[in-house]
């Protein structure tokens, strides 16, 4: 079964409290443009994560807020910035590593909530019955190309509010030079 | 089969000419440290790599001295750099990308020699015959690990000089959470 592939540069997700801290009282998240996950978008805002070891600037925010604050980032990243972050699912931040991040109104330093996204399929409910996906938790995702192979344990994520795409971070991008838009294979 | 995996990070061979323009007339290379491949070593010298787009510093030489000069870079690197270098074996430079070397006697512009190296993995014709795959040009490889799966279109540099292991790049390692040391499988 073909499936498109979105590649997620590093991101954060914020909390309405920590949106407030970082960018004044009431401050409500500008729109770029949405991503094809339903209600989902880019904001224009970015914010700036720092380490004792290092920072990177300019990392947007995707919105809208939620109920915890996420740092999404590569290990390309972590290693620039001395971190080693587990693989986790969105949300799963049970001792992941500590982060400042910084807006231009203040800065908040996170105990835990910098991971390495795992590798994550959208998908519906009727999709899982019509690919003959049911009972799988994992799948494995052929790509082509001259450094293509076989994506590993990537994981589907099931619901009424999907948008059917392969998540994949810029080094798994990169590693198997894929663009935003090319067709992988689950197998 | 298991094979050893070694990280290649960005990289330089220069010509004796070359070396000679970026840290001066008889200039030799300094040996770091040796790495597996008979005859080969680290060099302590380093260089700046650059386009009109930007700069990266700390670029190491490998030695000694080859016939060809040669820039070796990680996707990730070529989107810093704003490059498109093709991915080749070590020595194919035809139309390969175009960059300037910055030593700390002069600089050179080579008009081509960038690339993204190929995965691929040092071995002896005798390993061939052993492992069963003479014949082969090309071999998968299995990683395992979190963000595991198959390195797909893995070239077998025979050679009577090799040290058996398998080359990847740093995206490639960043990508597979793979470290210098690790082990895949040839299937």
């Amino acid at each position: 079964m073909k499936v498109s592939i979105g590649v997620s540069n590093r991101h954060v997700h914020l909390t309405k409290e920590h949106l407030e801290i970082l960018f004044g009282e009431g401050y409500e998240l500008q729109k770029k443009v949405d991503i094809n996950q339903p209600g989902q978008f880019a904001a224009t805002d970015v914010v700036t994560i720092k380490t004792l070891k290092s920072e990177i600037t300019n990392v947007r925010i995707l919105g809208p807020i939620r109920p915890y604050t996420q740092v999404e980032i590569s290990k390309t990243d972590a290693f620039k910035l001395g971190l080693n972050p587990p693989v986790r699912d969105s949300g799963d931040l049970k001792d992941s590593e500590s982060i400042t991040i910084i807006g231009p109104n203040g800065s908040i330093d996170i105990e835990e909530g910098c991971i390495i996204a795992n590798r994550h399929i959208h998908i519906l409910p009727v999709q899982m019955k019509e690919y003959g996906l049911e009972g799988k938790e994992f799948v494995d995702v052929k790509i082509n190309g001259e450094k293509g192979g076989i994506l590993s344990n990537v994981k589907l994520k099931v619901s009424d509010e999907a948008y059917y795409e392969l998540h994949i971070d810029t080094d798994d991008a990169n590693a198997h030079l894929i663009k935003n838009g090319d067709i992988g294979e689950i197998i």
